[in-house]
């Protein structure tokens, strides 16, 4: 059979209902015929299901439309993966925003309104603003036509760790790590605040995040106070540093600590359960802070959850507004 | 005994000599006496063998010296690590420039003038100049004081694959891919060029880079050639599209088969020996493309390196400047 396309759609006429909306799940039923959104007349021209578009094979359809060629990858992807895709256009799905697919639920179709997936493309040489994510799957075509699903969720972050009580520390601010030369054993052992100068104990090192949490409810006494090593935080790294703090800070309110994640090129490796130092559970998150208006490319989130699941760990975004922090997960999914 | 600051050394006299030189490879010799570094005096001040400068002690000292602290964490590391280590100052050793010690190889001291590394100290938040990497060991203290050392190198990359020969390839450039139709088994399986649209074969599809470099040397032919497809290159990345090619063409020209890195973040990984695609061994190198001038926080390169560590490859950095690239690879250090 022939389709045309005409507004974006490609019409096919007689049976083209019977033949490719209830059969097949391709496309939205118009009276006898069907409307095929031009990615799904595409993989019928690929599959030898549909003859030619306007008179046109898959070859010429791509030319002529070449918005189609990374989506039609992706679509042809899921189908061969035993998945009915809806194309996600206002009045053919329901929450069609943010969206390109919903891929049903194996055995169901477009007729049972199901969703799935809800699936974004995006080629690898687009910039993907980390904030319109969390509902939806991102399915990165790279640039040598390889498919990547990563999942995106908005977790909440909960710990069971309970601020440690010990008597108020005395440090030394110098350069931007804050030494304490005589610290209760607690500060590290329990609070897990810190790295020990000496494997034998004694003098505890603390990072300027560290340090600024425990002067600002009183568990550290460093000449200038919070202010001074804030100040030196921010001459380090500018805003930055108030993103980190503000993160930081978050973590240990929700009961889980936040321990430098350098050796990840992440902000932070974070613990939950953190009884004494000597028990130390794997820690669960990788933390990455940003803007919450950040743009990242999908080869930067690729790297990122690439290295935490290769340390078993989740990737989380930390996204910081005005204060607040909004949770974002990202991780790889094979559909 | 006591030392008095001056002219940034710290000397000390009488029998400072035979104390700490002759014995225990600290300072240079001044008559019987000895100029310490201040990282020196820190760390002998810190083990107790020195009772103060200028009559203080280390917290006293570093808190007038703040810029100590940071190497003398590293100086620490590496004295416990059993090496003697030279401070990298002009006339104390050779060849004192971009490093900050000497690392004498073990059972050595400074007395011999050997080396086995030479180390330069960053902290986490400083910026580091690749292209003034190659021949030294970064040392990197990150915000917790915990330390990583990083082995540079300037290595040649050369592998054993010969261009493959096939007839001309014809095909579609679409959006930001090329598509060959009906392309000779070689390209794909010999030559390692684009990916199968079908596991079956079939249609082929190429990067814009893998396209470029075969429209050059006359392999495939697409409409506008090799300009048009530069011209997509250039419109989807700008500079980054010429220096990715010039790396690309390096690459292939050397013998080595780049494919795409995108799951890594990086740009490319690559093959050597490719004789067929069924007997395809690991893949070796991750390459980051960069322009020759770049700088990148120790946070970005830990990323990177310790990815490629997770993943059994070598990272290596391609610094492209006017036309010519440079390799820098990257290596986690145990001293």
């Amino acid at each position: 059979m022939e389709g045309h396309l005409t507004d974006g759609v490609v019409e096919v006429g007689a049976n083209g209902r019977e033949r490719y909306y209830d059969s097949r799940g391709y496309g939205r039923p118009r009276g006898e015929g069907v409307d095929l959104a031009p990615v799904e007349a595409a993989h019928l021209l690929y599959r030898g299901d549909l003859d030619a578009v306007d008179g046109t094979g898959l070859g010429g359809f791509l030319a002529d439309n070449d918005g189609v060629v990374v989506p039609f990858l992706v679509y042809k992807d899921l189908r061969e993966r035993g998945f009915y895709v809806s194309p996600a256009r206002e009045g053919w799905v329901e929450d069609a925003d943010g969206a390109d697919f919903v891929v049903h639920p194996r055995g169901d179709g477009p007729w049972d309104g199901t969703v799935e997936h809800r699936v974004r493309v995006v080629g690898e040489r687009a910039s993907v603003a980390l904030g319109s994510l969390g509902d939806v799957v991102l399915a990165v075509v790279d640039e040598e036509s390889e498919l990547t699903y990563l999942e995106t969720d908005r977790p909440d972050v909960e710990g069971s760790n309970v601020a440690s009580e010990f008597p108020t520390v005395d440090g030394d601010l110098l350069g931007d790590r804050v030494l304490c030369w005589d610290p209760p054993a607690a500060l590290y052992e329990r609070g897990f605040y810190g790295q020990p100068l000496d494997h034998e104990g004694g003098a505890v090192q603390l990072s300027l995040l560290e340090a600024a949490s425990l002067t600002e409810r009183g568990a550290l006494s460093v000449d200038g106070g919070t202010d001074a090593i804030m100040a030196r935080g921010r001459s380090a790294e500018g805003d930055r540093f108030d993103r980190r703090y503000t993160v930081y800070r978050a973590l240990r309110e929700q009961g889980v600590v936040p321990k430098t994640g350098f050796k990840f090129g992440a902000d932070f490796r974070t613990y939950d359960g953190v009884e004494h130092i000597d028990d130390l559970g794997h820690s669960e998150l990788l933390v990455r802070v940003l803007p919450a208006g950040v743009e990242r490319s999908p080869r930067e989130i690729a790297l990122d959850v690439r290295l935490a699941h290769g340390v078993r760990k989740r990737m989380l975004f930390a996204l910081v507004g005005s204060g607040s922090v909004r949770w974002l997960s990202v991780g790889r999914l094979t559909p």
